[in-house]
């Protein structure tokens, strides 16, 4: 399958072309960034040298459309939604790692990203790119909307809790702790190595916008309005997320139950594994022990003091948190053995 | 004044060695080891070569005693105890940096750390050394014991919200980053610099030891009996701490109220920098920039939506964590500028 | 083909399975460790959960005979000898990590390593496994003894330069640079997170083991004896090794001219990629930029003022530097695609 | 006395502020920034908060020259030669940061920086300056140029081999590595900490600038020509310089007698420690063990086999190599106690 990546100079970008050049299934045969059109991809990413030929084109829709059986859009919110409206009104698949089509309620996009959506009437086409929620949907979908990297890492720590309607649904606090590459490839005074190396940094302790999407989610499984509080951390790593979610029991449970819970929400997953050790290196899901990998490590701690829950997850922002859920999402959509091209084990240690 | 360190071999007992070896009222007389008794000093702590001549003795009452006008004690927990006792009998000042005098209520070392307390009557005679919170009693103790480092950043970022009646008591989450040092210099399988890089591990996501004295002393100031449900994690840095409290208003507050009951809470006070900025690079409390220094940094923001406030702070684990909060109460117990030999600014970037 | 670990608790051992339990030709058969004989594979190396269920066997050559067709050994220098003698004389492939085999001269073994070598024999009968410099003889060999991972990386670097009788041999200096998983998995007071992190430590400034390869496999390229001025250095990364080789050139040469040397030397070689940027990010080589790769970047500087040649050379010192360049010598040994289970792209950034 | 810093936005002016707000003869009178005039001094440098309430000032040479008693100039190369020159004809006092003045032969502003000197004849009234070189001629200039950061660090190790004439001169490698610090605040995409983390980057193997400063000091010890073969590295540290001196002896020393030599070189200085311990966690120069403080650390080992002798250095690149420095020349000059405003000890671990 000939497939295109729009956008594709940014991380997520070279993320995708990092699996996609060696996907059992797939010939990469276009690739576009505005600003680096012309170049050589490798001098770009420079880990792909070897694996790629290519250099980058400017945006050409028809040159797109003809040269694609599906497309991944990967450029900033806000800027995806036209391009990925051409598309699927061309008739083409395409899974966008943009927020741009995230949300159901178009008056979400003004709350958490202030501007009004043009194309409201898309938002319901879309599927929310998550198949341990969504697989079904998926499989028909023409148009996927990749998840936020900590909104869908928080979601797979929550998801049992919710489903079994265990929590407090008022107090339902997501630290999360994000490496530097969630914040993509621009320079700024605040990413620079001798200003972000070593800050454990709160960046925007309330109204984050993946809140939205988290909000949306849980709320649809739970069948009732949720809110959440979610409250992101810059870290001293590049790659990896842990998310820490306090949540506060409706009864008492019982840890063998818990457990229960999460083994049946997840029973035949391919990429969520529970962390589960009194002893040893790992008891608790930890980004070190899934980097480089799809998976999305869960665990939790129960606190019974105060009758709290501490669901954990981690997850490598970059895979599970971007590219490799559009992969595995591709792979989902064409009917392609879901882990095709994601059979890596985590680097470690690195 | 001649000063001892018991258990100086530390991390710990090397910071405080660090601060007192340039503290113009202090002469170290005696500093003590059990594993590293008859080693040069500046073997153990390499980066005082050139400040310190002393060798580690073994632990000697008689000696310490007569060789000290104060003593700091720098010895694990459950094994400072019967030190101090003696110290105390023989009418020694004693700063205690372990956790052996933090509590009060003897049951509570029961529950927080296993063991029974010899002394049970030594627990009201000991001021917990934190001067923002207990100055006055400081001033006439013969005991204090030092908080602990996640302790004493957490209560800086809590004490305005209570003091003010603000907060629901019921919810108040404290998430902690904690950076290697914290764990002390034991080296194990966890600490090895290939498994301790680049993580971000929850452990102790439930029922660390620190939630007693948060509990304690925020108990003390509400006049009724609060309970914290706190979850450290270990970050990719050597030395600082970054505390998020997550708490839950009682009522609508406005930003500038907050910030008054914030600076008539730690008006006067030289170690509390309340951090703001729209714009700049330091918003919000982050211990890159208080590392070296005593001082903890507090800030917060506000979530309308959830009626939230996140209450941030951020401190050097080592130095207000630890050391730097035990030579601020040597100054304050002996009537020194409570600043002396503590006027370090913090070290930007490292 | 069903094949063995011996010694596989630790960094390199644990790398060796994680490339093994995803090569296509490999089953995975037995996996010893004497420490943690019983333990689960996935509680020592937690990546690997999901990818694989034996648990460590304790050493039993009778077993390993029968159960293996081929065997890698990954145990410390000096116990390997004994394991591989006996699987040698059973007839069994052997892929050798440990020191044991890497030297001809049984002097060497004196000179480098403090002990007289208990099998002088097998010297000539084991293949230094750098297919980049032995390939043909790797296809016939019974044991391949893989370099060290510094040596290795620096051969690669200077091979061309030694080839084309280029450099000035008695200035050869090669300053390393490596990542903390270099030094095994045995915590220590030096390997500490907050003792190791933010080093530039000069471990071994003369005298480094490693020199004793380096000087056998130029001189044999050379075909005079070679002297190597080697110093290491401990960097703050977990993973990757910088060579940078500093020598003197015996007459002028210019950069293309240069090119072409080493162009010609690693024509058609799967893993040695020429570094070549003058704009760019990457216009040298740069552990960075190879990190869960099996490559190993080669490119060189001139310093015309000082007629010096600074060849460099960068690799993942747990793939090419160990577990990377084992796989790939099995696959030369056993006649497979020589990437086979090796078509890793970087990961970056991470 | 009142002292100006021109080009106080930077790294560098930012550590020369840190040292002198706390620095006991001195008061900060002026501070100016081309890019950041009008701006609060702790919101560019939020580590200041508390220290300093001045804003900086646009540079205006009647105003500095009427506010300060001397000035500091800490602006790009290039740029500091106009200033220096103003403020010299109007009888004033300059320390200064940049490379404006640091070579005596015209020509080599040519050959290392690319552009002719507009000064020529200022060059031989600017003393260098390294107090362990230049002590004297400090004390009466009225100007003095403060070294390279890895230039100064590199000399100290050098100077005692150079005076005991021990080493051959046409083969002196200077392998340098270097914390981001370094590279100055200016971000850009090199920088940027998903891609400047975890490199260990060659960044001038060949043509580095700090060469000519290193050469005309050696050649000045030696009263002859010295080539210096330099090679700086970008390593994973904010803070810091290592400095492998790879040289070749002459005739056999032993290691006794050079340890003299070293201690003869620097008996009586206050910021050079001599690093010697065969066992213990210091063996060799390190920059981890000298962060935060003035000092420059030096050892070596002896490589018989080669006849070579590793001398190390480290340093703190913003302290020694910078700012440390400007303020030692400044105590120098004005006849201050040299470790005036310099009793720090370093700050570790960090």
């Amino acid at each position: 399958m000939k497939v295109g990546v729009v956008g594709a100079s940014g991380y997520v970008g070279g993320e995708l072309l990092r699996l996609l050049v060696t996907h059992p299934k797939v010939e990469v045969s276009m690739v576009t960034s505005r600003q680096k059109a012309g170049e050589y991809v490798q001098r770009v990413h420079p880990s792909l040298k070897g694996f790629i030929d290519l250099t980058f084109s400017p945006m050409d829709m028809e040159k797109l459309a003809n040269n694609c059986d599906m497309v991944f859009t990967s450029v900033p919110h806000g800027k995806a939604n036209k391009i990925v409206k051409d598309l699927y009104d061309r008739g083409i698949k395409i899974i966008d790692l943009s927020a741009d089509f995230r949300l159901k309620n178009p008056k979400d996009y003004i709350k958490w990203y202030g501007w009004e959506h043009p194309f409201p009437d898309m938002l319901s086409k879309s599927v929310y790119g998550v198949p341990e929620l969504h697989r079904e949907e998926i499989k028909k979908a023409q148009l996927v909307s990749c998840p936020g990297c900590m909104a869908v890492t928080s979601l797979l720590a929550l998801k049992p809790l919710i489903e079994n309607n265990l929590i407090d649904t008022e107090h339902v606090v997501v630290d999360s702790k994000i490496g530097s590459s969630g914040a993509g490839q621009k320079a700024n005074a605040g990413t620079h190595h001798a200003m972000r190396y070593g800050v454990v940094r709160p960046y925007k302790p309330a109204k984050h916008r993946h809140t939205g999407e988290i909000e949306q989610e849980l709320s649809m499984i739970a069948k009732k309005q949720i809110k959440v509080s979610m409250s992101p951390h810059a870290v001293n790593i590049v790659r990896g997320i842990l998310t820490t979610n306090h949540t506060f029991l409706k009864r008492k449970v019982e840890e063998l139950e818990l457990w229960k819970m999460y083994r049946n929400s997840y029973k035949g997953e391919p990429f969520v594994r529970l962390i589960r050790d009194k002893k040893g290196l790992y008891k608790f899901p930890d980004p070190k022990f899934v980097v480089g990998s799809n998976f999305c490590d869960v665990g939790f701690d129960i606190d019974e003091d105060n009758q709290r829950i501490v669901a954990l997850s981690a997850s490598d922002n970059l895979m599970k948190g971007a590219a490799g859920s559009a992969v595995q999402v591709m792979n989902v959509m064409f009917g392609y053995e879901e882990t095709e091209g994601l059979k890596y084990t985590p680097l470690t240690p690195v």
